[in-house]
């Protein structure tokens, strides 16, 4: 059994990133620029948002956030979205999700340029990362493939069995393994909460990806020898061990499960690393040019 | 087993859309005008093409054509591309495909007005189908979805085996089967060239879809007892049983399955007939404006 270290991988990649941005300041071009807009003061917001300005500071991104109050109107956010699709100075931005009630977080998405959707959320880059062609992919998914990529784990003719179907995760990781590329090529089963028989399903997966909100859903006896398992539920739960009072646990049952597997991603430190790097990503490949021509 | 008529249904579906048709004229709004557009001189694309005007005639619908030159240009087709996205008495249009090598595909049909694009190819389209919003839908995954309805096939909690990932067929039903709907709800498995132990995963599909393009590919052992069988693949075998000296068959073997299954679809007249059908359904929801407002 080995464990997937995504902290290390992540630490690696952003090391990458940072080696290439230094390059380009070097030739005398600007550094990629990050823009994030946040609405309201939802405190994980903030502190996703606040880890994202320091992920761009780390590497040599520039960074802009627009904290907007609770009260802004859909317009409002609308125009600002506009402002920023026509900013030549901001290669991508994200607007950070959950939007107050009153706002159609689909309206917003889908008004964001999606040249400069780093997010990937926007339905252009859904399709074409559908039909294979270059996007921006998710940054749960994309970070999950750079594991895989990083790890070296096949993925060609593999039984690969995805738990959960949200849009920003089951559904797109589903995708992208089944499409002819690589990591790719694998026989994809996605699951959910209508699947009949998930146990033994998930149990006949070579490669498990967890992402159904439950904490410890995954127990040993659904998970095949030598699996790869991939979690990337997060929660946090009370506990005697340690002085907080509580600690971060995934969707599956990890000390159980772990000694089963021949790759695991622990909670925390498995995926949750990767999705900062993900955007990052993106954000690069945006001020490059490299999806959008 | 029953069989799923398409021909029979496609005709019913029709006739319901000529009556709404009718219903628009009656109240002296303009009844829904698609337009197709064909480069060059391909038979089976002008076949297609006149059996979509002939369809458009049946209904009452409006339909254009612009025949093109196999010497178009991409830029000259890119031209009409964009004269009938701003031509407000097109509701919707087609670019029939395949296109002269010379012309970059993608290009062409990520230029059509998602909002007019009834062949549901663009990538907006495909995107939003996957985030599970309005969209239309392509035209043989939709068809395949309405004889599901027609014939009340439940697929919640089914296990649906998808046979084939093509961009038109395969990958697009496996997400649409996957999808928080009805139909839907089922628990996909798609399946393709680098699949392994592809026959037992077949065996055990309560739903079979196979659009794989060999012929007579599914035998009897590759089907479980009641299943409900799906067959996209259409081709034109040799034969001494006809005058004409061929015949169409399929992607199942469907004289050794049939009695096997609870449902299944004949080639011809199974999917076939309902891709007309989904065209025009898609066209006349552009001309009533319910998926783009």
């Amino acid at each position: 059994m080995k464990i997937i270290d995504g902290k290390e991988t992540a630490k690696l990649i952003k090391e990458e990133i940072k080696a290439e941005v230094a390059g380009i300041i070097d030739r005398g071009d600007d550094p990629p620029h990050l823009a994030a807009v946040i609405v309201g003061d939802d405190p994980a917001s903030h502190t996703y948002v606040n880890g994202k300005e320091k992920a761009c500071k780390l590497v040599g991104f520039t960074s802009s956030i627009y904290r907007m109050p609770d009260e802004t109107t859909e317009q409002e956010l609308l125009d600002v979205v506009t402002y920023l699709n026509n900013d030549p100075e901001i290669d991508g931005f994200i607007v950070q999700l959950p939007l107050p009630k009153h706002i159609d977080e689909n309206k917003v998405l889908e008004t964001i340029d999606p040249k400069k959707d780093v997010d990937g959320f926007h339905p252009v880059n859904i399709g074409r990362m559908a039909l294979n062609l270059p996007s921006y992919l998710p940054a749960t998914p994309y970070g999950i493939l750079q594991l895989i990529e990083h790890y070296k784990i096949e993925t060609e003719g593999k039984n690969v069995v995805v738990l959960g179907r949200s849009h920003i995760v089951g559904s797109p990781i589903s995708i992208l393994l089944g499409r002819k590329n690589n990591p790719g090529n694998a026989t994809v089963t996605m699951c959910h909460s209508k699947t009949k028989g998930l146990k033994s399903i998930a149990k006949k997966a070579d490669i498990l990806i967890v992402a159904m909100g439950q904490p410890h859903f995954v127990t040993e006896d659904m998970v095949k020898k030598d699996a790869v398992v991939i979690d990337v539920g997060i929660h946090r739960v009370p506990s005697d061990e340690t002085k907080s009072g509580f600690k971060l646990i995934g969707d599956v049952d990890f000390d159980r499960v772990a000694s089963r597997t021949s790759y695991i991603t622990p909670v925390p430190g498995g995926v949750g690393p990767m999705t900062i790097v993900s955007l990052l990503k993106n954000t690069l490949k945006a001020s490059k040019k490299e999806v959008y021509s």
